[in-house]
């Protein structure tokens, strides 16, 4: 099975209801709702049509009657419900017809007819493999499907969290209620979200809740049917062995290197790994093990590993997966702490033998207390020691190392975090480190995230994700991150593959790994990009200049229709585009063209070709504005010459300032390559369209936002980012 | 007043409700709509309380007080509504209340108080200045602001229309209803909808109509609050004067040019257009006016333009604004029968003069008969006959003409015009024209989309709209397009200047431009993109490749990462990723190794530097799958050599196929050279990353799609854009 099929499939994620699932009687899980509180209109369990119309009289009328029964899922599907039956003589009708027609029943459920409400409202919660708990708000009943107007969370959610998840809905206001017009009873129905949260931590067997509808209004909250999924007690949860992060150091800035099937042929995997160490300048040791030479590539070779005299740190494997345990093995024997195992042919392949041999290989390393990457990587890099243990080919580019800066990536495909690594070389990004992550039998991408929070070389972390394996490692990785002021960029992969129709609950749909993930993303702080490019754009942003510490842009342009594209973008990223100070503003007017517009965004007109110094002038008066966090310089087609002197006077601007500066150029490269050079060396990030520089502020404006709502919680966090730089 | 002024001000496009505007007293105008066979409740209009007293106790309880009185515009702001108010004497109190503590009460609307329904719709109408009357439908009341759910059409809207429009609502399954729980009276809130387009058309003093909320039941359809805005009838609507697609021929095909104001100075914009003119090869006969020269640059030089022997088909006017009007006279004495003013200083920088200026000079065009492009434009470009009216920076590139090509650009503003000239320029996509629009004083955008329409070597059009000024033309472009087979792209600009808050009525905020531009384009088979590169890129898949017949996409790739960011994109494009054909899916398992994947997405594995042709068959497979309509490749890294190879599989694919064939390579350029070069010359689009190819494809198969409905409804039709290649 390919890792495509192994997301698609679910196998990495999502087992929501296993085979033995089964749907608790409607009654019951009433009875279980009311025991935590939740309203739950009267009701009784009745055997016989008679029994059902002494219950009506009891009741009160009118009634609803629902089948009962293990096999009956979808009740209204199958005719198993009968709403607002008004009297005692179509009571005994209707529970005969049931009783007789509806497969499967085998009670019948009758339920006091509650009216609607001012609006119906969804309710559940799910024990995600991964996540834990999660528990969910929304509209409910059809407006569910017409809106997916959803709050989720992962569990336990109390008080303030019930009030932020109302926040969270769109449809907020008719909630609240306005102008004269009731809202719902907010207190209740936050009640009943923290019942439900209470009921899925305590109630081990229970896999899904759904309450759909709620009835709400002003005062009353009644949640008139309720499904409860529930399967085994799975006992004590799988276990979760965290590594400390002073155990990666062996294998991210390991003093010495064993290769262990290292051919003399640059062409294959073993010999181009070895050629990429030495072109890569390896601070330390290279020894490889070959029991045919003394020396490959100049490197000392010795027929097996317990034939070096010391013991290497980090243990590259690149033999074929049947022999891969062996070796692993055998490095453990010798003391080697770390390995990284290349060969593919693990779990990503699927089959019962693949997937022994992936769970072998994890044993091995356990026994002997080693941290592996993979199976089935490309590898990783860690430019502080010289190492580039990959064979990817982003690592030919130039001539020696790879250019030294500050951001990582780890990536859970090696072929993404391979061009996500040559599209910011090409773009002169320097690195901390490269981390592709295979398989995960050990460490799993959480892991490398606390290793990489505490490296000093390291400020940004841009992640590509498929799927957490470990939610506790990832979470102590963010929390990490966030404490020594790097920031976390991800882009999640695996969003189309939700499979609603699939699912038993509304609330699996509802819930999903999509929503999960924002959540968990968002309570941990990480920046969630949409697309590839917007990760790698924010990289740049953050590494070539300062972050901004809020969302309020300034712009400056030499072009109307330029200026309402970015203003359009802006909106849509949620970046603002505030009023200049009068100080900024009166710089301005006195630089540029009375036809000009002296306000925000800044049009310069097309007097920038005689004048090319306004852009700078600009730049430097919106710099200078408290009220003003970043500035956009919007350019269009803008030619050299003239555009050299705009980007002198840019630049000049933003090597004044301690805001970012990021300019949208527009026209062909070729146009302005003077310019262009001069952006570069003073490293002012230039994006070709309008929509990227505005992604990339956009995504770059959380990470400062989000630094500095740490910095109010606590003052004394010292920002490991600016001291890395 | 600069260009983004004054698409932000709305001087262009929008004063929907002029200072003369008045809202209609309550009571008239729930009259007027009950006229138009709008249900609304019983109510009578009460000059005291007494009076009010004596209608409620004949409509019967409960009943609402309404404040009536010009001046109160948001009645319940102010507290002059009183909802379910039950008996006598209540209302008595209530309505003395009313009269004497709410400012402007002139009398009391007593109404019949309608129970809740099952939801509250808005139905409303509103006359646009460009547009004429447009209808809109959706939630109504507190829902409205929440899910902004509406459906907006020009008018008139009859039957067929009103039931898409339901259908367009996200809310459309709560509105028909399901699984036993009612809908509304469809054919009532249709009916409705019918009515208020009515409504408008006939009354021409109304402005604005708000019929909000409806209250809607499985029955009951009611308009319980009906706002009303009149203004003066504007009487004849301003003049429409299309111009003949021929008439624009002197235009856009000149057989001879008059520069007026060109000097010896090829810095000077003159000089530079003249300088232009000689390099693009234009293959007329070029007279330029100087009264100090014989020649300038080569060109003969007469002292004026009656002193020409012969008639020039088009005169190029570069001097400044205060003597344009002068030069067009003398122009239009000479009988030259088009003209392009590049000067500024007309409306578009504000101020009585500046407008009165540019009167001027449409009534001097129009007195001679005729066209004119700008003022204020940065020229055009007409490859067919070899001219290049202007002095962009764009224009630098390369040594000689434009490249020749299909592709129509037609921009608002000449800056990003030009950019997006240039950008195509980098790309290696030929031209047929190029046009800036400038200030449409005569032509607007839709005369030169209705000449394009008819232009053989044009196939796509490209259109950056900030404004359309003359919707009849631009449809009457559209039409003409459609027609004949020609795409037409277009971004839209100005999407965030809607101010909301400035509008009197909820459908003036809510069937605002956006909305109404939306509804336009696609009632006219214009292809809306979303940003500048998918204007950029869905023109080269357009160029480069054959338009798909629909929206069913095969991907091949050798990354499990890459094939499920695939998926997400495309999903989110609404582009499908169907089960190949057994003989598409034997084809491709018998070429990729068995731990790959032979089902859409493909992943033939990093077995691909091995044996990098699998890419190419599986590209030729599924291009041979009657159920796929165009073929993604997708690579990562892809390093030369083997990316040569990949590179020569799909390149025969693609050439043996009608289907397109676009690649998505994210790897840097620098890795590839000749896999690149061999794509670029075999006309295979390769684009950076995955989204961006996606959104181009999707862009196409809207292309396909809209052709093949046009197919559908007219046989005969040939495709223009088939014979232009």
């Amino acid at each position: 099975m390919s890792q495509i099929e192994e997301v698609a499939s679910g196998v990495v994620r999502r087992e929501p209801t296993s085979a033995a699932a089964v749907l608790m009687d409607a009654h019951k899980a009433a009875e279980l709702a009311s025991q935590y509180g939740i309203p739950v209109p009267a009701q009784r369990e009745c055997g016989s049509a008679e029994e059902a119309c002494r219950a009506a009289d009891e009741l009160g009328y009118p009634v609803v009657l629902k089948a009962l029964g293990k096999e009956i899922v979808h009740k209204s599907d199958v005719g198993g419900v009968a709403l607002n039956v008004r009297d005692r003589r179509s009571v005994g009708e209707q529970a005969r017809k049931v009783l007789e027609e509806v497969p499967g029943t085998e009670q019948i459920l009758v339920q006091r007819m509650e009216p609607a409400g001012t609006v119906e409202m969804i309710v559940g919660a799910r024990r995600d493999p991964i996540f834990g708990p999660v528990v969910m708000l929304g509209l409910g009943g059809l407006w569910t499907e017409a809106f997916d107007d959803i709050a989720v969370r992962l569990a336990p959610v109390a008080g303030g969290s019930v009030a932020q998840m109302i926040e969270d809905l769109r449809s907020r206001a008719v909630l609240r209620g306005a102008r004269g017009v009731p809202g719902i009873n907010l207190e209740g129905i936050g009640a009943v979200v923290a019942s439900v949260s209470r009921l899925i931590a305590d109630e081990s067997t229970v896999a899904e809740i759904d309450l759909n509808p709620v009835i709400c209004d002003a005062d009353r909250v009644v949640a008139v049917d309720i499904r409860i999924l529930q399967q085994p007690d799975p006992g004590v949860p799988a276990e979760h062995s965290p590594r400390s992060p002073q155990q990666l150091d062996a294998l991210l800035a390991p003093r010495s290197v064993v290769v262990v099937g290292a051919s003399r042929n640059p062409a294959k995997q073993g010999g181009r790994l070895l050629r990429y160490l030495i072109r890569h300048e390896f601070q330390g040791e290279i020894v490889v093990v070959n029991p045919h030479a003394t020396e490959v590539m100049g490197c000392r070779a010795v027929p097996s590993v317990d034939k070096i005299e010391f013991v290497p740190d980090l243990a590259c494997i690149c033999v074929p997966a049947e022999t891969a345990i062996d070796v692993l093995e055998e490095c453990g024997r010798a003391g080697v702490k770390a390995a990284i195992i290349f060969g593919a042919g693990f779990s990503e392949v699927g089959g019962f033998e693949a997937q022994m041999r992936q769970q072998q290989l994890t044993k091995v390393a356990r026994s002997y207390g080693m941290v592996v990457c993979g199976p089935n990587t490309a590898g990783l890099a860690s430019r502080p020691v010289g190492l580039c243990a990959s064979m990817g080919a982003s690592f030919e580019m130039g001539d020696g190392p790879l250019p030294h800066g500050s951001v990582a990536v780890v990536s859970q495909s090696g072929a993404i975090g391979g061009s996500l690594l040559s599209r910011l070389r090409e773009s002169e990004i320097g690195f901390s480190h490269w981390i592709s992550t295979g398989n995960e039998s050990d460490l799993t991408i959480g892991d490398y995230l606390g290793w990489l929070a505490r490296d000093p070389e390291t400020a940004t972390i841009l992640l590509f994700v498929e799927a957490i394996r470990d939610a506790e490692a990832f979470r102590a990785g963010c929390e990490a991150a966030r404490a020594n002021g790097k920031a976390v960029i991800a882009y999640k992969t695996g969003r189309s593959e939700v499979g609603r129709a699939a699912v038993q609950s509304h609330t699996a749909a509802l819930a999903g790994d999509e929503r999960v993930y924002d959540a968990f993303f968002k309570e941990l702080g990480v920046i969630e990009v949409e697309n590839l490019q917007q990760l790698i754009d924010a990289a740049i942003v953050l590494e070539w200049q300062p972050a901004p510490i809020g969302a309020r842009v300034g712009v400056v342009s030499a072009s109307g229709g330029a200026c309402s594209v970015v203003a359009d973008e802006c909106a849509r990223r949620g970046l603002e585009l505030p009023r200049l100070s009068t100080a900024a503003r009166t710089a301005i007017e006195a630089a540029i063209p009375s036809f000009g517009h002296a306000e925000n965004p800044v049009d310069v007109t097309m007097q920038i070709n005689v004048e090319p110094g306004m852009i700078g002038i600009a730049t430097e008066a919106m710099l200078q504005d408290d009220g003003i966090d970043a500035v956009l310089v919007m350019l269009t087609s803008n030619a050299d010459p003239p555009a050299i002197e705009v980007a002198r006077g840019v630049v000049r601007a933003a090597q004044g300032s301690h805001k970012p500066v990021v300019v949208a150029r527009m026209g062909a490269e070729v146009l302005a390559p003077g310019s262009l050079r001069l952006y570069r060396e003073a490293r002012v990030p230039v994006f070709s369209m309008p929509e990227r520089a505005i992604a990339a502020m956009a995504a770059v404006a959380s990470v400062g936002l989000r630094s500095l709502r740490a910095d109010e919680t606590d003052t004394s966090t010292t920002s490991a980012q600016e001291e890395a730089r």
